[in-house]
């Protein structure tokens, strides 16, 4: 076997995403690429924040010296402890600067958690749908992905986590604002969750809560993100600024240890080792030092929030059912085929493209992202409604 | 157990590294910061080349759309272009971009390549001594380091590493030039290494050669390193622009395949998908570009020789034995006391903090990094003289 047989398998059950993005391709060249839309990506197009340029070009061009070296492996001091004050605001919290590590992105931070967190056949309980991802980097460690039912409207299920809960249980993820949704989980939830983690802690059952959290920042309707580490202390937070100021190449993140979990610093300890030894060793020395400088920063999110209207208001005349998303750039939209796959095949015949739920276990719903021109999304409205209306 | 098992092992038998570097700290104090010759790190000091600057102030205040956005998960098409044209020089083989995945440093670069090829279990034969990261990169992937020995001249010994070889070895990987050596394997040796692979592929075992070499640039004395990717289809190189750009913290790198390969495609689609799901996504946007414009540049070699003479008089003086090293910026010297650590506490004593070779798998040495300014090595020299005269 020339590669390892979970990666082989993994290539082979992720063929028939290759397979659309090359029908993608294809298509561009049947139909001409402006009749062909694309929701597939999640690639933010909004520009960063203006301050990102300035600050940008004096740290690129700093000819201080061993600013590109190497660096404490949990990052610069002084970019943890800005990262420390924001994670402390977000979660009403008060974590230090010895809490904070700075990872490759917020993927970075879950694989860096897992390997620092999880024995082999261990167990990560997630709501359903979830980032289709996170199997993967489950995987990574030899451990088990859970995933677990969610209410109608993807709020928490607690009773279902709660059944799901085994004495191999050792983390329960969640997203919120949550990609493929936008749902954004209520404090009252939060709260259940927190309790039935402390009861099982109770119990002999050391449980961590894992909140990932890229989309914090990019949420409508003045909806405010719950805190989650003020509600339980065996609690971290995954986050990047991937979406918040547009730089999800730049791959710059950073994981927030609650202070006041059991073995806070034999924990960080391996966070610290595990950014090291995956191959990260620090978080790029660049991209550090200029979100340091950029925590309160964030993109226009009213460009969003704008073609979240559009998209709303057109998929509902189109007759479409999807719960309106309260965060994030992405619609999860219920499909009039029984099976998902079959609407990305009737949408694609009409140029518009679309990622199936199953993919992010949740079959019978198909992912649009918005996060592309509102004139592409003005002159697919149409189309997608003909589409809709010319199912048999 | 709040940490993974293998991960509190891992702390704790490093922690005298840890401890050795606190003593170091204290060590400042007590006898003041000028009177500290530390040769423990090897983080280079020396600048990166001029054209750096003007390059990277241009693209981290490059204004185009995406610039910052994900990109394909092997790297900028155009970067992973010119990376084929160096690896194709470096190692006399037609390599295209379609071979190269850019990477978030050679440790990161590692790091995938254990994931995509490695099953648990499996074993990576490597001869001593190594880079202490190594088995740490095997056990993210359960699979298992199996170190050979050397000449004593740190040669390669083929006849150890044929007697290493079992129907688990996946991978033989090497480090030329070596840390903590010096040592540039010869072309002879190379080939002597490629014919044994290519019996044992023969016979049905299918051994891929693996070639890290950040320090390929940075030799001494007119060296030129041979190329590896000629010499036997089923290899790779890694490497990175940490010492040949002075870019360590910034994180970039690439693995080159051999387009020879078995399953060519099979096995790029494979390190492409673990770039991903490792959690790196992509080498970060900002420095792909920058290296892409970079590829033949390198640092003031001379710097680092001028150092390396300075330190092989100052030993040799000193009545130490050790191999003059060929490349990279490290001096592997034989402990004068059994107990490599006794040598590093002895010369602890005089303010002089060294790496014991035990941590690189080749105890009864230890390691001396160069990277460090000329006045430095010229105050410490009489003082490790005076420390090895004074061994009772």
């Amino acid at each position: 076997m020339p590669v390892a047989d979970q990666i082989k398998a993994s290539i082979a059950g992720s063929s028939w995403i290759r397979k659309m993005f090359e029908e993608g391709i294809e298509l561009k060249k049947t139909l001409g690429a402006d009749k062909v839309f694309d929701f597939t990506i999640g690639n933010p197009d909004v520009a960063p924040p203006e301050k990102y340029y300035s600050i940008a070009g004096s740290v690129a061009t700093d000819r201080s010296k061993n600013v590109h070296g190497y660096m404490p492996n949990a990052g610069y001091e002084n970019v943890r402890e800005v990262m420390a004050k924001k994670a402390s605001s977000d979660h009403a919290c008060d974590v230090g600067a010895n809490n904070v590590v700075m990872t490759v992105g917020a993927a970075g931070g879950l694989n860096v958690l897992f390997r620092a967190l999880l024995n082999p056949d261990e167990e990560i309980v997630v709501p359903k749908p979830y980032f289709a991802e996170y199997g993967a980097y489950a995987s990574n460690h030899k451990a088990r992905l859970v995933p677990v039912e969610s209410k109608t409207d993807f709020s928490i299920d607690i009773d279902a986590i709660d059944r799901a809960i085994t004495d191999k249980t050792r983390i329960v993820l969640i997203n919120s604002p949550h990609n493929p949704t936008g749902r954004v989980y209520s404090a009252e939830s939060l709260e259940k969750l927190a309790s039935l983690l402390k009861r099982h802690k109770e119990e002999g059952r050391h449980i961590y809560l894992v909140a990932d959290e890229p989309y914090r920042e990019i949420v409508y309707d003045g909806i405010v993100v719950p805190p989650v580490l003020s509600l339980y202390s065996e609690s971290f937070v995954v986050t990047s600024f991937s979406k918040t100021l547009s730089l999800p190449g730049e791959r710059i993140g950073y994981i927030a240890q609650n202070p006041g979990m059991d073995d806070c610093g034999l924990v960080m300890n391996a966070l610290i080792l595990c950014n090291r030894i995956l191959g990260f060793v620090n978080a790029p020395a660049f991209i550090q030092r200029v979100v340091g400088e950029l925590a309160d920063e964030k993109v226009d999110v009213s460009i969003y929030d704008k073609r979240r209207k559009l998209f709303v208001n057109g998929l509902k005349e189109a007759g479409l059912e999807f719960a309106k998303p309260e965060g994030a750039f992405y619609l999860f939209v219920k499909s009039p085929f029984e099976n998902d796959v079959d609407f990305v095949n009737h949408l694609k015949k009409y140029g518009v493209l679309v990622v199936p739920g199953s993919g992010f276990g949740g079959p019978g719903y198909v992912r649009m992202a918005y996060c592309i021109d509102e004139k592409i999304i003005e002159a697919a409205l149409p189309i997608i409604k003909k589409a809709v209306s010319e199912i048999e």
